[in-house]
């Protein structure tokens, strides 16, 4: 999830939709293998200001011991075109 | 994480401190009992408007399978006072 400039807040939501599925307004959830993840940092890096802006990645090997539940509207997902 | 309208989203944070910590904009992390869980997803219930306001969460019954990373500023924390 991030919070990220005006200026900035399109271009690191692009990129990080070529590697995950959007499901909130600044979150982002999918599978991600070790090298897409570090390159999906790397471009991020390149994009962010790190004075101002911020991103969490929290990573799971397995989903066995994590749910995810959701209260009101479900935003994102698939079908919404930018 | 949450987002939220401009007028709930400060009733949204502070009720969500109570049980959690803030660490960025959107995004409260914590150790949480069932119990604990349940009655601040009901607040969060109560206070939101379901048909705009969205939270997510992602429960862990162990961090032992789970990283977390940030790029760019750590914003909010313990010592940040609203």
């Amino acid at each position: 999830m991030y919070d990220i400039g005006q200026k900035r807040v399109g271009k690191v939501l692009k990129t990080s939709r070529k590697y995950l599925n959007w499901v909130q307004n600044s979150v982002l959830e999918g599978n991600i293998s070790r090298v897409n993840y570090e390159k999906l940092k790397a471009e991020l890096n390149s994009i962010i200001n790190p004075e101002v802006d911020s991103v969490i990645f929290y990573t799971f090997r397995t989903t066995k011991y994590s749910e995810r539940e959701i209260i009101g509207i479900q935003k994102g997902g698939e079908e919404v075109i930018l």
